[in-house]
């Protein structure tokens, strides 16, 4: 089946707000209720819901447990999948600690730096490595995924070393445009840009 | 004129690409050149170069230098625009450390926590305040846009903390959905969606 990527965003940021209501003990939300939620209309959700071939009950909506699992299911990768982040910064930290057993089927595997003092520690749990032993690591651990946390200036030969050792996707925060493969995914997630982005909108309100 | 979200998501990363060519000395671009780097087409370029009442010449193309002003003219303040950071780990540290001094019309005039560690520090160039002094410090500064980097537990409570100090527009990095009146513009930036992006169409390519 071919899916949109506006179409996945939808179905993961349903599973967050799922997971919020399920630690809530809520057991079941009609598709209106989650559309409020989540910013979009209710026959989007049910198109979305539908497409992963979910149905809900006209009276009692969704289950929100086996919703969750549904996403999951299809979404998830069947083994966990293996994420590494490139660069111990402040970013590179934060995301660990932000991630790091939040979701089950994904799991950061390992970090890599350039720095010596970061070579072989262990940073929030995860191993630092460093660049030169990358296709070696990514290899050895099966990392698919990588998150770019390095300055803009290293981003793009970090990025076809990473493509060299298998990595098949990267999430980029160095705010610079990668000329990759077009069989590897990416997705740019510039925070300057972000923060430009509301200072305008700020102003319009 | 009204201007969509995507429009200027598209104009300002014209501007970061635009930067990138003028400190390499390129002094003219072609709309299928640009096209090119940011992901999109001629046609769309020229619509939104157009949009901001700026035009190129048949033959030499755009002139960077010149662009770039245009667009900062539509985009950018007419004076200095504040932000603030709420939540100085990680996350809030890698966002100034990033931020600070990449554009003279942006600036982080303040970071607020509520650990005593951090508060009166100066971090990486800016000072970091109580809680108890948001209100205070927001109004004092003009600042008018938030960056949200604390845990998803405390999100909606200081998100109505900064919105009573006079905040219009907020970046959000904590994983909740908002609740927040229409006139305030919020951005949402959950990371580990976009890592669960990135990893589910890794696996399709």
């Amino acid at each position: 089946m071919k899916i949109s990527e506006k179409n996945i965003e939808r179905l993961l940021l349903y599973r967050r707000i799922l997971c919020g209501l399920r630690s809530e003990n809520v057991e079941n939300i009609y598709s209106h209720q989650l559309a409020r939620i989540a910013d979009t209309t209710p026959e989007q959700v049910r198109r979305d819901i539908m497409s992963i071939g979910y149905s809900g009950s006209s009276v009692k909506g969704y289950n929100i447990i086996r919703l969750i699992e549904s996403i999951g299911e299809f979404t998830d990768a069947r083994e966990t999948q293996r994420v590494t982040i490139v660069g111990a910064g402040n970013l590179g930290r934060a995301l660990i600690d932000y991630f790091q057993g939040r979701r089950r089927k994904l799991f950061i595997a390992a970090i890599f730096d350039n720095d010596p003092q970061k070579i072989d520690r262990v940073i929030h749990g995860v191993r630092c490595y460093s660049v030169e032993q990358m296709k070696e690591v990514i290899q050895k651990n099966n990392i698919d995924v990588a998150i770019l946390c390095v300055p803009a200036a290293a981003a793009q030969q970090v990025a076809e070393l990473l493509i060299e050792a298998g990595i098949k996707g990267i999430l980029n925060y160095a705010p610079v445009k990668l000329s990759l493969p077009s069989h590897i995914y990416v997705e740019n997630r510039d925070m300057l840009l972000a923060v430009e982005k509301v200072a305008f909108f700020s102003r319009q309100h």
